[in-house]
């Protein structure tokens, strides 16, 4: 008899910040299929379960393992770091999953960056906002631009996911320029969160044009404010509208 | 001697979605204080708390008794439905407790509907995305049009909260004509989740054209693709790029 996927979402990678759904999803599964950075997050949690590993660029191979295991009868927790949906596993899930139509497949949201680095920094994301990745992996540079001109002209708060790598040292930079060049002023207010909710996290709010030439890595989240943005004793607010 | 507001996000409602975090800062505090219906949401599971309730609109009021009570030694939880951040309370209290500077404030996330409804939904947020607000309570409309329009001009996707009132039932419909008039083609692939996490939970999937004229209320929330978003089995799937 066929069984189950649950697609989860960890959140940021600490126990505390699982939601009961995760945890029960987590409780039920027999094996866990993942990333190997994200399974070593759980690992101390559920040290009796089994493991499925594979690599980083490995998705669809981890998908189809995931599927094949369920299909054979198993219990599986196929985990992503932050929210299962937002560029995580649910999407490539899904789409497999058309092969083995006996597969139940259930999806756990889980606390995407923008949440968990938000609250760490205040609230950057208190208004109409926008979530954008700068891995240029698997999406076209001029779509990654097209995006962040778009969210410049319509004044959004932004998350910038992926913000650097090795291969791209200087996207952050560019992803800069592109805003400075569509309507964001140089001294919107922006933070950086890095590490969020492990351990060495650390966080800075900076202006748009100090962010142009500050250094992050792959574990780094930035935000970038709208015109209303303030700081305000250390902390990166965006104002809702209203005024005490 | 001061103490703590902890601004807490409760997702969708259920306990459930409640993070570890979430629960840990709900357990600690001796005062709720928040909206009357975010709070009969948490009052089953704590029942023996003193809870201090406040009308819809109120915002600025329950803050400032959320920070009064603190500075008076009390340990306070002001709760949110959703994430604390996300068009939540963590905005005017950053704000308000400026003028209470020997209170600690602590914002813990929590599931906004766009994760929580688009788990509901399959995968609709798997690449860049937009939430933007159709409420023109504390946001004048033209400002909204404009998101609108730049979200539709960058293809993402999007998730639209307060999709109606009372006040404004064509609203949806408005919002629908500027994202075609901007770019987003008539059968872009939508989605809708009505009470998610709640008693009556429901979803559909239907076209951009059909979403212009279903009837939503302030309890649904609204996804629309982007133009690779497909329908796959009743769930609503946006690729990250991988072809099985």
């Amino acid at each position: 008899m066929a069984d189950t996927v649950f697609v989860v979402g960890l959140g940021p990678g600490d126990g505390q910040f699982l939601t009961g759904q995760a945890g029960a999803a987590l409780e039920q599964a027999q094996v866990f299929c993942g990333y190997t950075v994200y399974l070593d997050l759980v690992r101390p949690l559920y040290p009796d379960k089994e493991y499925c590993a594979t690599g980083m660029t490995r998705e669809l191979d981890r998908c189809r393992h995931a599927l094949e295991l369920a299909q054979a009868g198993r219990t599986v927790a196929l985990v992503c770091s932050g929210d299962a949906g937002v560029y995580g596993m649910a999407s490539p899930l899904l789409e497999l999953a058309e092969q083995f139509p006996e597969v139940d497949v259930e999806i756990i949201p889980g606390l995407t960056a923008a949440l968990s680095g938000g609250a760490v920094l205040g609230a950057p994301l208190a208004h109409d906002f926008c979530v954008i990745s700068l891995s240029d992996r698997l999406t076209p540079w001029q779509v990654i631009a097209k995006r962040l001109a778009a969210a410049a002209m319509g004044d959004f708060c932004v998350a910038l996911y992926n913000p650097s790598s090795k291969g791209r040292p200087d996207y952050l930079a560019r992803a800069v320029d592109i805003l400075l060049e569509n309507g964001k002023a140089p001294d919107t207010v922006c933070g950086l969160v890095r590490n969020i909710g492990r351990p060495g996290q650390s966080h800075q709010v900076l202006s748009l044009a100090q962010l142009a030439t500050t250094p992050v890595d792959m574990f780094t989240t930035v935000f970038i404010g709208n015109a209303a943005t303030r700081q305000l004793g250390g902390k990166m607010v965006t104002p809702r509208g209203y005024r005490p």
